[in-house]
């Protein structure tokens, strides 16, 4: 029985990068990608791939060497996508909202050979290769400077002409053969991507993609939201978030058209749907709200239904129900970057069309079941290591299995082992399972505030205060308390409009929560600290909370 | 980036069972199975298969061992997909079609360790097992008699209680741990079934399947037929086929409910259509005949719309038109035992909405475009191994790659390195490749009749005679003759009503096909011989039409 030799013929590797050959042959005349007045098909874009890859290899570049970019979402982001590892790279999406010390460190640390630079961003790397050369120059130990070769992505949209070296992006894809297959693929444990985290508490860290995790989690994903053939894509969703959710691969595996905007203002979202009749795209919640306080001027009408894979945070239930009244579909998916993306999707069932609109907006913000390419998902008591009782209630830590996690991260043992312990990957969030199966976040384990002997999940807290007509934003994190531990500190945003007080935020709590939830403090700000990926920085909220414990909200119990 | 070790939370062998354990978790009370008065739901079912799967290894099945199986469609048959791998055997579904010498010949051949029977098969399994042993006694090289274990499949239809040893479905379901998980699968290339096929013109040859490629083709057809989350689906595919074109795991992945019947009459399957709702099913056009010739009163009102995946053979435009008038939405695929079911995928385009309803029966008799998993697929000529051109014409042999091709014939060395030449598995069947990217199916390579140099695709002849309304069935070979060197003779089946004569229907061809095309023989059948599973023996055929040849029809230019 398994005896059998495998061959060419019956053992391919898995890699993404068989879907742009596939598109190519199968759906060679439709449009593939559009953008502004650009307009590709599925053997055009195949094809700037192949010359794209072709130049890459004349750049010296060579099998897991680190092709870094900086971009927003057009065209050549997408192709880069399949350009760098069919040239057997690996492809590095920089976050363009990272500061030039950032940027400086990813070069550094990912050893990148080549840096590809939208026009937009010139400032932003030459600033970073400023700092990555001086900071080489001044470490002793380092023996080589590591400067990446440049290459400039111009547009139709470049109002300056600006420019960092020779190399140009366009010129690369004339020059390259358009015959070039690509490098053959011999293992699908081979590294295809490499993305940085945003690091919300630590440094950043390097998640390393194999083909084949990158092929599975493609597949699973495409399958757990439905997404159909001919599908119209809008690339609200930046590409060098766990690449765009695997969705370059995805679109091209259902010959799709991808919709591709450089900003996600209110305006160029609204315009793209409804010119190009968008059915599918993906976004954090933050990008709800751009959709919905967009001024009347910059909508278009939505004349047919809108598919959402949203995900990052989970979506608040006003949020949820606006956003469905003007045509979206919602679906919300939970993932990591360490999980090539969403692991889970809290699939719609029909039985809930009949509940009432709270119960169902309760239902969709959680987090779901398991995508199809997980072996196993399970939400384990870390001390004891086993599954908690499906009651909706018992916390632990949500764990993965399965062939569409990351390999490790890059030069890292440490962080590497710790990640992955007993067989699983530790996502550090904290939920519970329902007796329907699916799994609701309640917290980031570290978030996770302890009062009293009384764990609070600062999300649930959270989502109650989001339920204010006043609150525009909320966090909530541990403070330091004499008697209790830790107790909650509410970070607030209000609207412009509200001049709603502590008192009155207080007096909610009490009417809505267990008196051991409510905030003992309330603070109003004018934002909050986020990362460049639009992420609250918790870390420093509770550095300020630290610093406000004396001038604690009165309470009677305390 | 590549010295990575892979781990138990990153590297997760592919396997199919991975779907019902999730659907155990993520679809606890949702309906798995309805058969008659019979109702499971997906943690009874995966609790059901755990059960079996620990009994099996009770009776001393252990990895690699063959457990066959003959039966009807069934919950029994359904759960042993899953039961059978659990337990770290193969699963080996005999067509319930053949004859008891072909069954003998099979347990032979797979050296099988168990026999499941349902009770219906029990005269056949009982003379199948009789013969086994004649045989092995007569075989001087046969050192021990492979007799298998026998248990029996006792159903709550059974009107007889017969029984065949002392072993029983339901009492090994019963007496099995619930909480036995499997055996751990250590590569996914392990073996997970053996399939023979019907062979046409052969000796049947095993085909075995690998956890891997089961798990790749199930992920790829529930995504290129877009198998939606919650679907109903219909038993009308015999599991023996392909293991029922991978859909008995695909529906367990989706959370779907399986509607088992044991006999694919009309009566049977517009009962639960309409009972059940159903949304999914697969087929082959034969059984089209079956639904639209049903009697008044073996019909009941479909509602809703009803996916049927058809295969096995072009599904021909009348049949096709009839089916959708009635509310069935067919797409129709391509595949081979070999390829795990469906390779190809027909799938339709939304500007073919546009066109009239006898262009879009001809673009969806198409064998269509690849699946997902596949890495590659040609048709090419054989002597040159060039790809032909993209033009609609230029005929060649289909060639497939991808992991979800078979790991080979099971003890046939020889067999397998021929259908594996070249990195390409070749399919034996002929066809072109259409502008739009699209494969069509002209003939078997073996077929193809030549006639004074060119080739005439049977297929293609017998498609023009289909359309004749006096004309049931049709198939043509070649038929030697002494000037063309071979000519079509055409075999048909009238309609009943029919009085159609050999002139009117060589009239009728002369109208519609170029002149070389045009049979040079016709000779009406009561009925066609076929195989087991359904297929026309064109080898008998040829044999008969070369006993004709001194009386062909008469026909000027020979």
């Amino acid at each position: 029985m398994n005896r059998f030799a495998k061959c060419l013929a019956n053992y391919v590797p898995l890699t993404p990068l068989t879907f742009i050959k596939r598109a190519s042959m199968v759906y060679p005349t439709r449009t593939s990608i559009i953008y502004d007045r650009v307009q590709f098909n599925w053997r055009q874009t195949y094809e700037r791939c192949c010359r794209l890859a072709d130049s890459l290899r004349s750049l010296h570049v060579v099998k897991n060497d680190v092709v870094s970019v900086l971009a927003p979402n057009v065209p050549a982001l997408y192709e880069m996508h399949f350009a760098v590892p069919m040239a057997g790279a690996v492809l590095n999406a920089i976050n363009t909202r990272l500061d030039a010390k950032h940027v400086a460190s990813i070069l550094r640390h990912s050893e990148a050979k080549v840096l590809f630079v939208d026009y937009e961003f010139v400032p932003l790397a030459s600033e970073g290769l400023r700092l990555l050369v001086a900071d080489n120059l001044e470490d002793k130990a380092c023996g080589r400077i590591h400067r990446p070769l440049v290459v400039v992505i111009d547009d139709i949209s470049n109002p300056t002409g600006v420019r960092l070296g020779n190399l140009e992006y366009e010129q690369l894809v004339d020059d390259g053969n358009p015959n070039y297959c690509g490098e053959d693929l011999e293992d699908e444990w081979d590294a295809i991507a490499l993305n940085y985290t945003s690091g919300t508490t630590s440094e950043p860290k390097g998640v390393v993609y194999s083909h084949r995790g990158a092929f599975l989690s493609t597949m699973s994903l495409i399958q757990g939201w439905e997404l159909c053939t001919e599908a119209v894509y809008l690339w609200s969703l930046p590409m060098f978030h766990c690449n765009g959710w695997t969705f370059p691969w995805g679109v091209a595996a259902r010959g799709g058209t991808n919709v591709c905007i450089r900003n996600t203002t209110a305006n160029e979202m609204y315009t793209s749907i409804s010119k190009h009749n968008v059915t599918h795209m993906c976004c954090a919640p933050v990008v709800f709200n751009i959709l919905l306080e967009a001024k009347q001027h910059e909508r278009c009408e939505i004349t047919s239904k809108v598919n959402v894979l949203t995900g990052g945070a989970p979506p608040p239930a006003p949020l949820l129900e606006k956003m469905e009244d003007m045509g979206f579909n919602i679906t919300h998916a939970y993932g990591l970057t360490e999980a090539t993306g969403p692991a889970l999707v809290c699939e719609w069932q029909s039985k809930w069309n009949l509940l009432a609109r709270d119960d169902q907006s309760r239902l969709k913000a959680r987090q779901g079941v398991s995508i199809l390419t997980l072996a196993d998902v399970d939400v384990k008591n870390k001390k004891t290591m086993k599954g908690v009782p499906h009651d909706g209630k018992t916390m632990g830590e949500i764990v993965l299995r399965g062939s569409s996690i990351m390999k490790g991260y890059f030069k890292d043992d440490k962080e590497t082992a710790n990640a992955f312990q007993n067989g699983w990957f530790f996502t550090g969030d904290v939920g519970v399972i329902h007796p329907d199966g699916y799994i609701e976040i309640k917290d980031r384990s570290k978030d996770v505030i302890i009062s009293g002997g009384e764990n609070i999940s600062s999300v649930e807290l959270e989502s109650v205060l989001f339920k204010h007509h006043a609150i525009l934003e909320a966090a909530v994190v541990a403070m330091p308390h004499p008697r209790w531990g830790e107790s909650p500190c509410a970070f607030l945003v209000l609207r412009e409009t509200s001049d709603a007080t502590e008192a009155e935020i207080l007096a909610y709590c009490q009417k809505n929560i267990p008196k051991f939830m409510v905030p003992k403090k309330v603070v109003f700000v004018k934002e909050l600290p986020k990362t460049g990926t639009g992420k609250i920085q918790k870390q420093v909220l509770r550095k300020l909370a630290k610093s406000l414990q004396n001038s604690c909200t009165k309470d009677k119990t305390s």
